[in-house]
């Protein structure tokens, strides 16, 4: 039996062109059956979408009752409560879907990080200082910011929970600024999905959201896909996925005006300094592989570069690397698209001049797997085929590149695309300040974060995070998609109020 | 003599593929001849500012005077004295080449909004709050706005000083953000900018900016506008003008991943409420004709659009206004480009149903100019033509849309796109409450601005300033070019720093 899709606060069949199966990529096994919808699906989604967010933002009400964002908060605590108490399910499910392990990965990170994102992006919309609400007495003029219309969020396949296009990090922002959300599952997790939305629309009763605040489509054609992000009736869109296709979605929405926030791809260069690698060598190694094959390699942040100093340090480092990719089982991919892109990813950075140090071949288990990889190229290589050699690798592979010297180093830095990270690794003393002064400035204007000897992987939900950076790593570098309050800006609009009464402003914005 | 264009800090003669005059639009006396430049000119802009940042912030320099704002906002507040001593020479060229009145128009006004925003934008990036520091440190993760790179500005025609591409607005706020600007002269007052973009280099030596922090080109080939605003050394651009060219470029820099802040065209729709009117007829019908015919116009804030309610009141209204246009002289016109498309859209909007209730047809003067023009549709009219009854006639033109009731005009203001401002004029009393009440929430989703009881021309620099708005009128809702600091944050990357030693860090991260 195909699943039904949300709309309008309504479980239904889809009107289908297709369905597709969830698989579990670890024994390849096909599990549920899910719509393909047609435009006619997309159409009444945004329909309602739209309907739901003018009766919320246009009526009678008075402004404190408009402005009030106690459902918002509400709703979101309500549904972070409802995915605890659903737990093993949804934890069960994810792990089926995508291979990922329930413990700790599922069950004690990435779900306590969902229900922890909500609950702060609870509090935001309930505290209201994400606004920045301005007041400027002496001109009488007022602005904050306010919603921005129905958001159209699509999820990446790596966090099945806490990206999730139903739960995750955008959907949380979108929902506490005040926006509908019309949610596409990725299609590695659609189950999981499924099951998240049950208790979102659960939430949503309870608390009295419209119906079809929340809505869920599970795949369209690339063209439905298109049209829907430049459809009139959106607000914004949030997408986290393959820079291919998410630069298609941009190509359609900037046409149309419409704001799209894109997390891409990026390769997250790391810069280990020579005196780094003397002082703790071993030490390094193991955050390195530990970073890099974590998830087996499938974070946005995964080190996929590795920039180092000719000399014998940096030889046994890569030895010592190596040696313990070689003794780490290779963990399951995500889905048989991700291990297809990887093994061509691997190819195409042999194909410009990497060798292989160890790895390189797809895995023999029963799951779709690659032998965990690290490639490597010279400084000089790198500079001839910079291109070719910052395609993303997304699974457990990397790419050391031996520059030189730290002016080989630099000219590397300084051919980068834009990545969301980038690392310098240097001695705890002095020992190599000179090489960082000259690497650290270069790498601050590629990168949206920038770590001092930490790996990348781990982003923290801090106010201070930058999960961003410049183009192509995503659209514009001004936005972060981790961070409350910072991510709710995304999807709203700067709105003044100029001369306006007293009692027609929104509260936050009346003399105190 | 073909005037010389400004690069790497030296006057020098363009590569030019052919050359335009300047124009005086009071009299159609020809001015100073101009060069159009090649690619070439633009390519060693793009060099040469590209370099000129790198040095800036790529550098062995400790980070307390990296981030040093000093030189920026050193140049800010010498160039706004340095445009104060120049006054006559400045305000006169600006006169000869727009027709503006030197009193109080640009001697009174728009120098003085000139030189107060620089100076507004110097204390910004002296006081550094506009770059959002935000310091967690339990995860020491800290991050903050930084520069962009290179910013290309283009200014519109109608405000010669205040908007001008090398001392306005976009101008001060991509300085104040650490960036350097490449300014393309709008091509009405070309002259102008040349004056300004001495007095900026002289600044610029004065203070020590790098050679090429400023530079001035006055036009090139559209296809080399596209082409510039795609480079891969821009860091983004700032464009105010015409919807048709401004969506040309926006199109060329999406595709490039090149943020793009545009301010286009807006007709800032007023609706009048019934008890309005009953109220205070004349002094609204006084404030409008005073709004729509300053500066002959030419704002961006003009109110293009006004939507009435039906009944005796609006006909006197209506009569009322037709005897201020009639007994105003009409104002200059900026160029003969305007004059002829402002009698494009007039032709527009008839051939769409309005009617002509005085003006309507090209002035007599020795200058471009055209009658004082007020149109009319009936709100049905409105619905059933409502995009070619939107066409901005840029100039001293208005469209009065009559509704059969308050339910009509908020159809008719859903059918609006998106406008920098709306405005609703209502009973100083309670009388209009329920009115305000339909109609404002609908507004507020179509507008940047909203204003009560104002009419929308004269933007204050406000930090709670939103010169800004909903697609079409902008690219972006987010984001105001009007307002300090606010403004800033176009011109900037977030940056983000994980687990950096103190040191490191610029000083505005570090712990207190």
């Amino acid at each position: 039996m195909t699943q039904s899709i949300l709309i309008a606060g309504r479980w239904r069949p889809a009107h289908a062109s297709g369905a597709f199966r969830a698989e579990n990529p670890a024994t390849r096994e096909a599990l549920d059956e899910f719509p393909v919808s047609t435009w006619e699906d997309c159409d009444e989604a945004m329909r309602v979408a739209s309907d739901a967010f003018q009766a919320r933002w246009i009526n009678d009400w008075p402004p404190e009752r408009r402005h009030d964002p106690t459902a918002f908060a509400a709703f979101l605590a309500e549904y972070a409560a409802r995915i605890e108490a659903r737990k093993s399910d949804i934890v069960d499910m994810a792990h089926r879907e995508t291979g990922l392990p329930v413990s700790p990965r599922l069950a004690d990170v990435e779900l306590p990080r969902t229900t922890n994102q909500l609950r702060q992006a609870a509090a935001a919309a309930r505290d209201g200082a994400w606004a920045l609400p301005t007041i400027d007495k002496q001109n009488n003029i007022r602005s904050m910011y306010g919603p921005i219309g129905p958001v159209i969020v699509f999820g990446p396949n790596n966090f099945p929970l806490a990206f999730n296009s139903v739960a995750g990090g955008d959907f949380a922002a979108a929902i506490a600024a005040g926006n509908p959300v019309v949610a596409k599952a990725n299609t590695s997790h659609p189950g999981t999905t499924l099951i998240l939305a049950q208790e979102a629309q659960a939430a949503a009763e309870k608390v009295g959201l419209a119906p079809g605040w929340i809505q869920l489509l599970y795949r369209t054609s690339h063209e439905d896909g298109e049209r829907l992000v430049s459809d009139s009736r959106v607000g914004a869109i949030g997408y986290t996925g393959s820079r291919a296709a998410g630069l298609k979605l941009k190509a359609a929405a900037d046409k149309a005006g419409k704001p799209i926030y894109l997390e891409l791809s990026s390769v997250n260069p790391v810069v280990i300094l020579p005196s780094a690698l003397e002082e703790r060598l071993d030490d390094i190694a193991g955050q390195f592989a530990t970073s890099c094959l974590m998830g087996t390699g499938q974070f946005c942040t995964n080190p996929g570069l590795l920039i180092l100093i000719a000399g014998e340090p940096t030889e046994r480092f890569l030895e010592t690397v190596v040696a313990k990719f070689k003794a780490a089982a290779p963990g399951t991919l995500l889905s048989a698209n991700v291990a297809k892109s990887l093994a061509q990813g691997i190819s195409m950075l042999i194909r410009a001049g990497a060798h292989t140090l160890v790895g390189g071949k797809p895995g023999t288990a029963a799951g779709y797997c690659h032998a965990n990889t690290l490639l490597r190229a010279e400084g000089q290589q790198f500079l001839e085929a910079s291109e070719a050699l910052q395609t993303e690798m997304f699974g457990n592979a990397s790419l050391a590149v031996v520059a030189e010297d730290i002016d080989e180093a630099c000219l590397i830095v300084d051919q980068l695309e834009g990545n969301l990270t980038g690392c310098i690794y240097s001695h705890t003393g002095t020992a190599d300040d000179a090489a960082y002064g000259q690497i650290a400035p270069r790498l601050r204007l590629k990168v949206g974060r920038l770590l001092n000897d930490k790996m990348p992987t781990g982003v923290a939900v801090s106010p201070a995070m930058n999960h961003g950076g410049p183009y192509p790593a995503t659209g514009h570098p001004g936005f972060t998609a981790v961070g409350i309050p910072a991510a709710l800006r995304r999807f709203a609009a700067l709105q003044c109020y100029d001369n306006v009464r007293p009692h027609r402003l929104p509260p936050a914005l009346r003399d105190k």
